[in-house]
């Protein structure tokens, strides 16, 4: 027991595990759901593909409170805007980001506003931020016009901005580098992330380099950061105007963080790369149906990309690979490119049904 | 530390947290994703409402790695089928079960067969167990011929039966129970939990049963089973031919355990009482709108249950209310059942952003 780490079955959430190394003061009211300590799984279906003895890991961050990365930023973004005395929090989301903050607000007893472009928007999309309670309001523009009013918003009217540009979020988020170094004992080789916005790759690198400062790890990873290839602007050195993915959380065509982003990468002696959709649903597919492990088609691109340069992988080395999110949240896409139809109308027979599964009778 | 419990950061999955409680020896192949160690999450909203200083907390198992209770069983479940050397697994289940089922079998190199009425099933149902890589066969016939073929397939072919008759099932949901007093100290005083099939009451009581007689804790709790007023053979007292309610993990007209379920009732002075629908859904959205939990219809009914009967919680007592599931499974409900709509075809100015919001601009 050190650095302030709780017993698995009295984890406190990550602000107060993790409270030497956060923006937080004893005045501050921590507003939590017991986020992260998220488990690190080993894939050795993954690891027996890349051979040499490499060690794949990846880091289930879809079992946060509301399934993705984001609530670690926010549990400190609510709990900092409360602080402050808000009374209300706002962003312009239409995914993940919408569904954490208006939970953790809810949580808060805060009111939350989302904004999100007219017409543009599957419900199903919107389904935890309407049942979290938030204030769902659709305007007349798209995407960026959204994010324009929300920071005009923040500035002009009594609500807290929570969107990627919230200073707090990425103290949150950093803490998943501290739960990676403190179940492996070190900082993995290599930190294979998938890169959207770009905030998420910059805060595993905070976090990394501040458990290094502190001596809790010998090393630091190399971060792989990598992006679909519809949507990588970074890869492609180019602002992209239609950024197009099937892995929605990341189809991002000028990413926030993008400097911060290149800095990490360059530090780290990492890399960017790019992944096609189709190689994005193999390993989806792949994660799912041989290892049991059900993400978001978005974080899949962390794997995805590792198995795109796996013959790069030093011999012997440990490998995470970041999963940001729960694939409950997107079952349209497990049933469409599941290789597993429903055979239907068979008869209900146990002949009838051995033939389909294909299986002889137990001798005897 | 006590009781092989390990590090919160280093939790083992539950067989290996709980192994000396657990039917598993040295050769078991354990075939874990790390299920267990679902937060415990205080709920002051709810606790206010009972007031005279109850505390009320919810086992959040809905963060398990499928999203439901199940997982707890099916490590267990499949662990066992693995060290007796079967390579197929097999269950009748439109749910939980199935997508449980699905993974863990795929995490274990074995196959998994899936048994659904024809014509019966909605696909976003069977998303995760396809995705998982079963094999989904629909057959002419109800639910009732589903469970007949899958026991006669168990029995004729080489492949395990996973239903809730499995008796491995119960075994890894009884750690549940387990946590709940790592977490506290002791057991609750009462234990408020959705009953359908009833196998999940039973399981706790074990758990608890279990560890008061290892001295783990000093007393047991009041085990208070809560079902749909629409599906409540237990309530009723007679087998339910059409039971009907929201509450489709709940919905069993003749549950599989009844007889342990009223003896767990009995020795623990505990009670069974129904729900409507409607205080299911109310429930439902109190915990998402002012406690930031979503969680399934069904898992709301230990709440509802909880809050129909709060004038007979004794004053001062604890209160542990079991979410079975994540509401991230049915989401079609989230979004019909929300009260909050959403607003649409607002022009993109911050005036009539905060028209709609009701606020008025930051003095000064």
């Amino acid at each position: 027991m050190s650095g302030g780490i709780s017993t698995s079955l009295n984890w406190p959430g990550l602000v107060e595990a993790y409270r030497p190394y956060l923006p937080v003061t004893d005045s501050t009211p921590v507003v939590t759901l017991l986020e992260g300590n998220t488990p690190l799984i080993p894939v050795p279906t993954i690891a027996k593909i890349i051979g040499r003895g490499v060690k794949v890991l990846v880091k289930y961050d879809g079992l946060n409170p509301t399934g993705s990365f984001k609530d670690r930023g926010m549990t400190m973004a609510i709990s900092k805007a409360k602080e402050a005395g808000d009374q209300a929090v706002i962003c312009a989301s239409t995914g993940n980001t919408s569904a954490s903050a208006a939970a953790y607000a809810s949580r808060g007893g805060m009111r939350a506003f989302v904004i999100v472009p007219d017409g543009y928007v599957a419900l199903g999309k919107l389904a935890q931020a309407l049942v979290y309670g938030a204030t769902v309001i659709a305007i007349k523009g798209n995407f960026d016009d959204c994010l324009k009013i929300v920071r005009k918003m923040a500035s002009k009217y009594p609500v807290t901005l929570v969107n990627s540009v919230n200073p707090y979020r990425l103290e949150g988020q950093k803490t998943a580098a501290f739960e990676i170094v403190d179940n492996l004992g070190d900082a993995p080789d290599w930190l294979c992330i998938p890169v959207g916005n770009a905030g998420n790759i910059c805060a595993y690198w905070m976090g990394f380099c501040e458990y290094h400062e502190h001596g809790k790890c010998d090393r630091l990873p190399q971060m792989m950061g990598f992006q679909a290839s519809g949507a990588s602007p970074i890869v492609a050195g180019k602002v992209l105007e239609h950024p197009e993915t099937i892995a929605t959380a990341i189809r991002v065509g000028n990413p926030a963080s993008w400097e911060k982003a290149i800095a990490a990468q360059e530090a780290s002696k990492g890399a960017f790369n790019s992944v096609t959709d189709q190689e994005i649903l193999d390993a989806y597919r792949l994660l799912a149906s041989q290892e049991g492990i059900f993400c978001e088609p978005a974080s899949a691109t962390s794997v995805a990309g590792l198995l795109k340069v796996k013959d790069q992988v030093p011999t012997g080395a440990t490998v995470v690979c970041v999963l940001t999110g729960n694939g409950l949240k997107d079952p349209d896409t497990a049933i469409e490119h599941s290789n597993n139809p429903l055979t239907e109308g068979i008869e209900p027979t146990t002949a009838a049904v051995a033939e389909v599964i294909g299986l002889k009778p137990t001798e005897g």
